[in-house]
């Protein structure tokens, strides 16, 4: 019986598209999630127009982010995030205050008013780990001092992006935002990272047998997946991206006994689900928007206040690691990804951006995704690991 | 940025209910499947209503089952499917067969003219190999000769039942069915699998090397899995159902070098993906509509006539292995699962169904996959496995 064949036909074109992809960036000596981001611009509807946008596509892309970040999550220590702690801190609120400083100043000079500057320059704001995490994964990075420090600023990043939403969303229908209001909403924030990382770790460094104690011979795997699902949906309720929830938990999954079967049994997971989310952000981007010479100069501005502003800030944060290692912290930082997007959408439902603008900073969000794995792997190779922790 | 927030929670509820559900059946003695499909009747529409039908689930539901199939075919010889060949092809005729002519003269009893009664009797004919090669495979099962017959069975009866299906909806125009065209209908269905049976086998003996040549570690894995979509997405081409290619494409992968590797690596696979089949199998039984004595007298007697039709097909079409196995071979071929639910789509579309029968052959079509694997798992456990081939 025919049935479903039509998504059959697209999984199987993702799938082969990032297969091939990969192999050839591999093959140039660029990172695999290079090939299988430029697979989906050629598949996508921009060239080929083999895969469309579905939602089952976005599904299997997000189920896809959410395994990347528990897994980068189970090769990180609370321990070492918290040696950490303070760089990570700094990067994540400068990394946040210097591109929503440049990005109003832009916006203002391109004639929005103040309260619409500080909405598009929401969008400038929020780091998406997904594209950096992947990058670090593959060159075997994550233990490197600089990657917890990107891992911890990304989370901090996080909080911060949402808070400023929540106030420039208020700014819009001219609320002044409410103090007391914003104080919660960051505190329940705070409060659910800080209780998962410590509680968390606490009850999982106790709980390896019980992990074993269900007749499913892979049950400390499907224990943890639905842990890392149901963390990944609980800090959307907290205003947070799955993917932060995915992270925390497999860092806390990182402390049981099992990790390294978890570590094992996560990989065919990995391979089956990532490509769907690399192919589809390479699918989304609109080559058609890039078809005169305004739209192109307007792109490349704000690309530039993109990656600049957020590279200082990262930069800046990280400088106590030396500069090579801020330099690299800051090229971390620099990819939007999803999450300008999601901000970008907010802001066209809401009437605050033409479809124009709208256009401009999804632009923006995935080139910033699409330029940064090469970089960071050159710093990367031509770094050696000097200020990693010794493990 | 909540972002997807009600689909994650949909993803925890359905991984966890089947978690719960397989544990419970298990800690009962019976199959987990059993539990996880009891599961989704609870977390469904019927009772509690957490998780509701969309399309994001079903194509996640899909991919399970198409990777299931795909590991069954792992564990699957071609050489020992040969040599059972003659009685799986007497299984899948006389398993079409019987429930269709019996099928038939009950529509045509219950008031359907002839036409509209041979599409009823469509939906009674084809088996969903999901629901059984999961118990088989839960219960180690795969390697015993009743298993081959039903699998190689199940391919024959999802030729036999496409075929059946043109010509029924054909009838329904008043148009003679043309013989010509079903004949190539046929011809191209049994090359399909034939051509991947034999030549795909014979070219992954050789293929081993060239499975390892990308840079990809996991490429083995990477390779098999877009040969698994490839021919899940080009048997639904030849009409047939996605999960007959993904069989295919697992028995002739388990042929290569690399068979064990890939065995395992297929293991969180399915802990993650099988989930969503069989909890959305039963999210989709609709207890309301059984709540009227008329309601569950019909549904009492369709499903009947369902099952004894089917139990009668195997077991003469696989008496020369003796009773039991036969019993067992008959038993196996009971689900019908989603396909009997795809016929009755049809039906519902086309007009010759009235929902009330639509109705009536969905619960039947889930009954029949949900009764199936205590009854199996019994029958395995009480008969040693006297007949299998020495391994």
């Amino acid at each position: 019986m025919p049935h479903g064949s039509d998504i059959l036909l697209s999984l199987f074109i993702v799938f082969v598209a990032a297969q091939i992809g990969a192999e050839i960036a591999q093959r140039l000596k660029l990172p695999g999630v290079v090939g299988e981001i430029a697979a989906g611009c050629v598949v996508g509807p921009s060239v080929l127009g083999w895969v469309q946008p579905a939602e089952a596509l976005d599904v299997l892309a997000e189920i896809g982010v959410v395994l990347l970040l528990f897994s980068v999550g189970l090769e990180t220590r609370i321990d070492e995030m918290k040696r950490v702690g303070r760089s990570a801190l700094l990067v994540g609120v400068l990394g946040v205050i210097v591109p929503f400083a440049l990005g109003s100043l832009w916006a203002h000079g391109a004639g929005f008013d103040w309260a619409k500057s500080l909405f598009v320059a929401a969008a400038f704001v929020a780091t998406s780990a997904g594209i950096t995490a992947r990058v670090l994964q593959e060159l075997g990075a994550l233990k490197r001092e600089e990657s917890r420090v990107i891992l911890g600023a990304a989370v901090i990043d996080d909080i911060l992006a949402m808070l400023l939403l929540g106030i420039v969303t208020a700014l819009q229908s001219g609320d002044t935002p409410r103090l007391g209001h914003l104080a919660i909403v960051l505190a329940e924030a705070v409060g659910f990272v800080l209780v998962i990382g410590w509680l968390g770790t606490r009850v999982m460094r106790r709980a390896s047998p019980w992990l074993e104690a269900p007749i499913n011979p892979l049950s400390p795997l499907t224990i943890v997946l639905a842990l890392c699902l149901g963390l990944a949906f609980a800090s959307t309720q907290f205003g947070l991206a799955a993917i932060i929830g995915a992270f925390l938990a497999g860092m806390v999954a990182s402390e049981t006994r099992q990790r390294e079967t978890l570590e094992h049994q996560t990989q065919p997971l990995l391979a089956l689900m990532t490509p769907f989310f690399f192919v589809m952000t390479g699918a989304k981007v609109e080559l058609a928007q890039l078809d005169n010479a305004d739209a192109l100069l307007a792109l490349g501005v704000i690309t530039l206040i993109a990656i600049v502003s957020k590279l200082l800030g990262g930069f800046l944060g990280a400088l106590s690691l030396g500069k090579r290692a801020a330099l690299i912290v800051g090229v971390g930082m620099v990819p939007r990804g999803e999450v300008g997007v999601v901000v970008a959408s907010l802001g066209l439902a809401a009437g605050v951006f033409s479809p124009r603008t709208y256009a401009l900073i999804v632009a923006m969000s995935l080139i910033t995704a699409v330029i940064t794995p090469p970089v960071l792997a050159l710093l990367l190779r031509r770094s050696p690991d000097a200020a990693a922790t010794p493990d």
